[in-house]
């Protein structure tokens, strides 16, 4: 398998973002009666997935061709808890610190009305199968601002 | 790696239970303020994990060995709600259905007065790491009833 | 709030099923390279919230009026291993079992053949706020084969 | 239920430290082999709840107070990959950022080796059942440094 752009995607554009839809489980609420805290990571994890499709590659093709993104740093601010059956939109960003580094920024929208329900980012090691860092082949590198 | 029995250890004895404690964290719970449902089967799986290692042999040390355990059956009924930072205790028993089938039986008790939670059980079929049905080595065996 | 019914919908049509769809998230796998078994019964729920929203109630007002539907008892067999960014068709069906218990029936699809991973069934009690057995308002009743 | 001091416990000693264990379950891990990012979250809410506990008031008790503290801010730095059935300890600090504000610090320890796997804080806002911000009683507040 060979990592592609799909055929007219302008790859890296600084800035680019993407959006995700997450509709809250019942099993993501907690008995304060509203998301457990850490499903944000998991919901953050949607949007990178999201992100990284868009460009035309999937993060299960990169998987497939040898190149993981464990993460290395996950940060989230929570301002207003998601509730259940909650439309909730996660916008994702990202951009390159470094050879082999690189990060991705969120935010957590309540779809209802637009307010914010939270904000994070992760930072992504760049390594293979035996996590040994590598330099992300060109072709992915410039997905990334 | 080797499956080993621990010395002194009666394998196989008809009827042995293991007891596994859990206390209920408030990820567990739901808005209804009790454990959500499919939490139970990740206790399970406590449960039977403590069941093989109190045989001797880890699960950890049968996947290396190359023999993997999935449920292809779970079965769960609900009788009281576990509630956040129950001590919960979870006994285990387990039979060989077939060479290559064996199934474990769960019951979810609250300790501070002994009242049963949940009662469940999980058919596992005996497999390689392709997935191919694997007769368990005799040592294994032995250890079910 | 009141229980609603959608205008022009045809409740308690028999043998009404729903289709919900998930994509696999990297949190639901497990080491084997598979969904963790636990999961799918996070699916169904997913599934019964949609067969719910679709007669025109959803269960997030259903529990504003007073009525819960707790899991008594949960049942799935697997077949075949759903796996990352897979996605997922749930097919929900549901019906009356007596006045205080409903049953809601699961199949899980993959999309990408229309292989069936797992199958499997939740009962429901139905219950107030203090959790004591209430019978459905007629409009909720017909709304089930 | 009212908020109460172990007898002999000294209260609030600065730099206290508790120690949590974890045993890894199958259903944390993911199809790395590792144990999914966002787990580190909840184990460090198992070391918070003991940190609380430790000091003579649990979350329970402060919960049914009416007090109650929702993270507002989380972090994890990863480090190495915690496994199925590794032991893990989780150290816990604590320390009071303003009337309204508390902090834990967390290190996630494998215990086979001592070996750093993780470390990361929340911030906790102390709120009352409407989420208005509070003051925690002096009982409670002695008990961070």
């Amino acid at each position: 398998m060979t990592l592609r752009l799909r055929s007219g995607q302008a790859a890296g554009s600084a800035g680019r973002h993407t959006t995700s839809n997450v509709r809250v489980r019942y099993q993501e609420t907690d008995q304060m009666g509203v998301v457990y805290h850490s499903n944000y990571l998991v919901w953050f994890e949607i949007g990178r997935t999201d992100w990284l499709r868009d460009t035309g590659v999937t993060y299960r093709e990169m998987e497939a061709d040898g190149i993981r993104l464990p993460v290395i740093e996950a940060h989230c601010e929570y301002r207003l808890g998601a509730q259940y059956d909650d439309d909730v939109e996660i916008r994702t960003g990202a951009k390159r610190l470094s050879p082999v580094r690189v990060q991705f920024d969120y935010q957590a929208i309540r779809r209802a009305d637009g307010a914010q329900l939270a904000t994070g980012y992760t930072v992504h090691a760049t390594v293979d199968r035996e996590g040994r860092p590598v330099r992300m082949p060109d072709r992915v590198k410039e997905l990334f601002a």
